[in-house]
């Protein structure tokens, strides 16, 4: 399992009521057998171990870092601030505004020090987790060919739906 | 001079670019004699720096800290996340997005760690001084006359405007 | 009872349909042993209370005003026009807007009448509680440690919540 | 003059800086002939002032109040909370975040207390004067024969810019 | 009733779909005892309809018009457009974007053509009959008596609210 | 059936998930008796067979290219780059941002690539068939017709809808 | 000369000041030699043009109506409300906010009254003048020929700048 | 000279306008020592050259691709959809609507094909190129190093400034 092999991405949540939106990434990681932790830590409750886990993330290995949070959220920073491993940051919809302030505060990162960001909303775990997986291919050809396949699969799921809508028009004549 | 007391408010900005913005809140401080001090501290460049500067601010004598930064402006969660001190937060406009980031990325703290935040633009770092004042005006009676004062002088200020416009008005007969 | 004994906190919201909302902020300061008055006071049906109510409140013993109001919450203004004192604003989510009109029409506040205001959504009335405790514990060593414990409790909490994430990681083997 | 008499339109702005904005609302009164005061009055620094103005406006006469204000633009809910007489609500553009949190506290009123609100921008003056024009007129035949009259002529203006442009055209050719 | 005797106000809905939403200002205006009539006739696709009932109002003896439309909310414009009769615009929340479209197509109107706009949200029909009934109070004292002592019963009702709030602290002791 | 001649629209989504969504295009086009295709092709996922569609669309008789996409929605835009064919964008509602996201992304075209976008909701696909209705009926008598009774329809629609708040306020006497 | 010619693109705009932004649109559609014409006429100040203009227009040979207007722009609705021809929607930035007032007024038409929208921006003018061109393409080949060629132009322009940055490039070694 | 090298960083822009905006990014990437070419490939108006350059990229020695555009900003998406490199994208700030189309139009990728977009304005390039050494640096123990010595510049960088604002205040005694 790749829960049990060391690590190579260090996902961090602030909170663990986000871990069912966040799960998607961990899925995502497994399905390409991408070892992978998962931890809670608060960029404002815990911030010592926030800026621990990040100092210490690559002697331990880890080679890219995931931060999921939600309204001021700090987590990516906080981590890309104590480290020189990539930081993906997973926007958390939610609270009053949607996520765009999740959104804002994920990205706007000041210049020499960057979180990229992707998708807000239930894209988004699954996008971090194959953008680490595309990471990871570029040193490691078995795996380039699994995100490959991955995406052949995303192909053919399009196409079956577009098999299920002429199906459907068809059935209305 | 306030400056050269030790100081009960810490003003921390993120960037020495900002100094301009930020200097009247300091001209507000020190139009109520209360001794502060500021510091250029990135919560993602010298982030270290941030959370000893924190952690320190109440054994050395500060009160309430002031934090100003623009974008993904996560300074003063960072002095939150390491204080139990009262923190205003001032968001500096700028960048792409008129300071819509800066505004949320400040005020949207989770709950349990309290940024508050003062108006977004020109009026921001004045009224962090005055919030200020009339926090540490709580326990100290003569400042709390001068905050008093301060409040007729605006009154005033604003009567005069309003002789202006009549003489304007009367002129242009 | 911190009810019963003569209020340092005085918490005003537009209407009594916002109670369940605002009374998070009740609990927070009890919690801490604040004692609190809460009235409905709307600074448009009843602007006169709002005034006489922010120009008694310094002599009547309170320290810290808050106003929670939706839409075009012009309550936090009205109390810092006729105070003094500190007023915390609470931005109620709700209406047409998600909250963003009442954000804007309290934090916006013109130079030199503060309102400082905290997050948006559930963490604020907490948030509003907090900051209060804050503020009263620089004058009172008792409550300064119980505001560290409130933090270290919070700590507490966010381990708790990676023990379960790992219990959960773990199970799923 | 239209302001040596009785006025019937009451102009409040919030900071004599508006002055020059607020200017095109009192030459549109002028062009109808209404007559009309203008104060600075500022919801939060003279906020007695804003309440005395607004109570006694009827006794005094006045039959219309507009307000002018920018940022948390409390100042036609003010004028509103005090009287029951038709508030008109100009928001000012300026400030961080391009006059968004104008307009809204300026429109956003509960239930009960209106302000009614005009254009974003530079017509809002000119269209709040329009406005007390059209109120005024309802009892007031010689008034709404200039209204409508003030209609024409910006049909003809339209028209004069078509031919503009037809000569332009005609000239390319 | 009302409704029987020659209507004062005109109110236009684009939808019958909006009625319920519209209501409430039937109700408000009933309250004052003004006379009223409804129509559904929309901008886009009763455009003949929309300018004839516009361009017939005031010959009929309607004294106001009030619009509601959601989405690109034109039909405050169209009947400003052939009316020179002051319009009320009431945004009409719904549809993708919660009512920003409606009200700012309501709202920005150019210059000389006002449409003045209340509340967007369940507080603006509700402000629409009572913003008709203060412009129809300036000329009909009994009418205004009446306006007062609505302003009355909202203050009542606050108060009330407080009370509540009162009770409920109290018999959580 | 429309479905069964040559199609002259060709309308493409993003995912099968939107086809309840995309339905009333096409029900819309049946209306008129206009034949169309329905292919679900990812501007994302199966890039090339959209720019394949795209690009033999003409050359099979294709005269309209409607995109239904959300998110980040390069649909339209994709269809647009590969061929010369009129394209209709339709917006999605959905995900984190209210459609937004997907508005901006299907009308922010640089220029000489238009996607002419219509209404962001459900009116949107209706209108987009209404849209292609009123294109090919420039050169098609018989189909300018049933656009004109459409409209008539429309216009009954309305009146019906008036009819019926008549008889609601008159069974309310 | 295109002008000369009877046209077949009846050009308006709300008013003579956007002329020198609406011109791309008149030079797009010249290049293409598609013959046009254009009209100030403003939907709230000359509304009986509005709809007289938009009911001749099929009777006079015009195939396709284009409206640009900036605010609460509603020009485009009009012309739609009145004809069945497609009308292609300019949003005009400007104003206080930006475009959005004017986009989303443009844009948000309800069911069954299209106008379909092109991009905000000055792109938006020739956008109009393309998807018009496309649109009278699909029965007259040799224009289709020409909006084909326009297309490869395009191309061009794209890899003449990439020639441009290769250039400078190599020029910095 | 990195030009001369192989290129491992693929940056491609929408237009050549955009240079100076991108040329921060390959300025960040030179100081590393990374080799990069920089393409004008329009996802809109070279769609062909977009899908070519980007199926070609990996067979070329590409490791990771950044797409710089404004606007719909379909660049991001085009070439993640025809490669598994990592794609990361630069929002171009510009146009009608302050970058928030370009945010948008890059960051809201479908489930299954990321984009990792960067910092919205002058940061954006930088942080592009930062990101992608970091990437680069998880294989090269040497890029690793500078990477490393990058961030301890920006530290220095921040102290420097605070020791300007410290002599500020000095001087101002």
């Amino acid at each position: 399992m790749a829960k049990h092999r060391k690590p190579e991405i260090g996902i961090v949540m602030g909170s663990d009521s986000d871990w069912s939106l966040v799960k998607p990434a961990t899925e995502t990681l497994a399905s390409f057998d991408i070892a992978f932790e998962v931890r809670v830590i608060s960029a404002h409750r815990t911030p010592d171990d926030a800026s621990d886990y990040a100092k210490s993330a690559a002697r331990r290995g880890i080679k890219i870092l995931m931060s999921a949070a939600g309204g001021a959220a700090h987590l990516g920073g906080v981590l890309a601030a104590h480290t020189t491993l990539p930081v993906i940051g997973i926007p958390i919809k939610g609270g009053a505004l949607n996520g765009m302030d999740s959104l804002l505060a994920t990205l706007q990162m000041p210049s020499g020090i960057p979180v990229a960001t992707v998708t807000l909303g239930s894209a988004g775990p699954v996008n971090a987790g194959v953008f680490a997986a595309q990471i990871l291919a570029l040193g490691r050809p078995s795996l380039a060919k699994k995100v490959r396949a991955y995406k052949q699969a995303l192909k053919r799921k399009v196409r079956k739906g577009d098999a299920r809508v002429q199906a459907d028009l068809a059935g209305n004549t």
